[in-house]
């Protein structure tokens, strides 16, 4: 396994590859991995020849007052983790690599990053958007692999490749979660004592909405009103959002009936620590 | 020479292309070609094994009062000049191809946008870069080549290419005149009657700005009080902007000597059409 901290180092590296008609996957992370991390690489290793795996805690897709400077880290860790998944190359390039002196160019996807995170974490997606289509550029991958618990990024990085032209396929990978069902991220790290018993409400009030909606359920006031019960009657918690969704616009649906498919989407304060997590309710 | 509407198309022809090992050079315009054009090509032929120009009057850099349906369109006599320079392909999209329902993804090149152009033509820029991006993507050259005419584009998109990691080479070619000294542009079109002449003035004043320099004057203030007396003088006229800026960062500089190089910018109106000019200062 390579460790790659430069862009052009990285760039002439997968050019040579490419010729002798490899296809490179690649999975962005912001490290402290964890299995939802590991199951991206290997839908990767599956599908490609040759995988890249950057680790970049990206300062540009945090707020002023987020957890930039706390966000975890461990380095030597995700290597090790990486390195056991036959992981190929690690991209790991410093701030100043990335956002030298006079950087000052964006990417913006206006319409799908209105609702939800981009109504509460304002320039979190132009963060996003503007790192990937770097890191895009720099590991000018075939096919790159995205979470599907960050819903909302999964469906802004698909506008933005369309969008923009860009010839890479946008793989999403299914949420992965502790055994409990606490949806795994690296912020679950976060929680302290009781906390780690409260962020369950997450998953408990999407199994409550889909067996509402099993049951016949179609009126969204209801299913949002019995998902926020659930959250509220749990301690420790402060809902930010529950919203449903159209899943490919991300606009709300508030009222009325649910037709086809429709995101759930939820993030949550447990204590000081901001959770997501979402689920398709299909009718 | 082949004529290419669709973006896949493009896509699939380029990389066959380059798969055979040779270099594609891009030279994107909207048309309406004159002698500036043909010497991004023929330069473009020089450097490159296939030469791509791309044909597109983009809606997205024009104002709304701007001369979008109004700017002059002839694509078979474009092609007749592209086919007698031995280009390879035209790339010719419709709008509908660039800009599908539901596109909502911009880039945007912050701070050497900021002056010049950027502050009489707001989302001039944004257009500008996104859709230069997205030929881009379409077209992949390895070089792609941009008149000094437009110096602040220049600037922008060199700016653009750096900061997102784009593997390709910029290419900046000078400013091409009639033989009288005017600019070339196609919106010289526009001129009419006594308008002509007086489009002389942009060109004049920037050969009486490098005299003073000549001579020896250094103060800014004094050379550019002796560029909007030229223009001014001009009947027809009316200055939009006539500065001096730094090259790299396009900073305006007001008072105080030149060092190094300078850039003079003028953008005038003659009659109802906007025309702009520059040159480098150098002492």
């Amino acid at each position: 396994m390579e460790i790659v901290r430069g862009i052009k180092e990285l760039q002439t590296k997968v050019t040579a590859i490419k010729k002798t008609g490899k296809k490179v996957g690649f999975v962005p992370t912001m490290g402290y991995l964890h299995e939802g991390h590991l199951t991206l690489v290997r839908e990767a290793k599956k599908e490609c020849d040759v995988v890249i795996v950057s680790i970049f805690v990206n300062p540009l897709q945090f707020g002023p007052k987020e957890d930039f400077s706390k966000y975890p880290r461990d380095f030597e860790r995700d290597c090790k983790m990486l390195e056991a998944e036959n992981t190929d190359i690690v991209f790991n390039p410093e701030p100043s690599e990335m956002y030298p002196e006079g950087f000052q160019t964006f990417v913006e996807v206006t319409e799908v990053t209105k609702t939800l995170c981009g109504t509460s974490r304002p320039g979190h997606f132009r963060g996003v958007t503007t790192v990937v289509l770097k890191l895009f550029n720099a590991a000018k991958p075939d096919k790159a692999f995205f979470g599907e618990k960050d819903f909302q990024q999964l469906v802004t990085i698909r506008r933005m490749v369309k969008d923009l032209n860009l010839s890479i396929e946008i793989i999403g990978v299914p949420i992965v979660r502790e055994p409990d069902g606490l949806a795994m991220s690296s912020r679950n790290t976060y929680l302290k004592g009781d906390e780690r018993k409260s962020a369950l409400c997450l998953y408990r009030s999407i199994l409550v909405a889909k067996e509402y909606v099993a049951k016949g359920e179609r009126n969204a006031k209801k299913i949002l009103a019995v998902v926020q019960d659930v959250i509220e009657n749990t301690p420790l918690t402060k809902i930010d959002y529950v919203k449903l969704c159209n899943p490919d616009t991300l606009e709300y649906i508030e009222d009325g009936e649910l037709k086809g498919k429709t995101l759930l989407a939820l993030a949550v304060f447990v204590g000081g620590t901001r959770l997501i997590d979402n689920a398709i309710l299909e009718v």
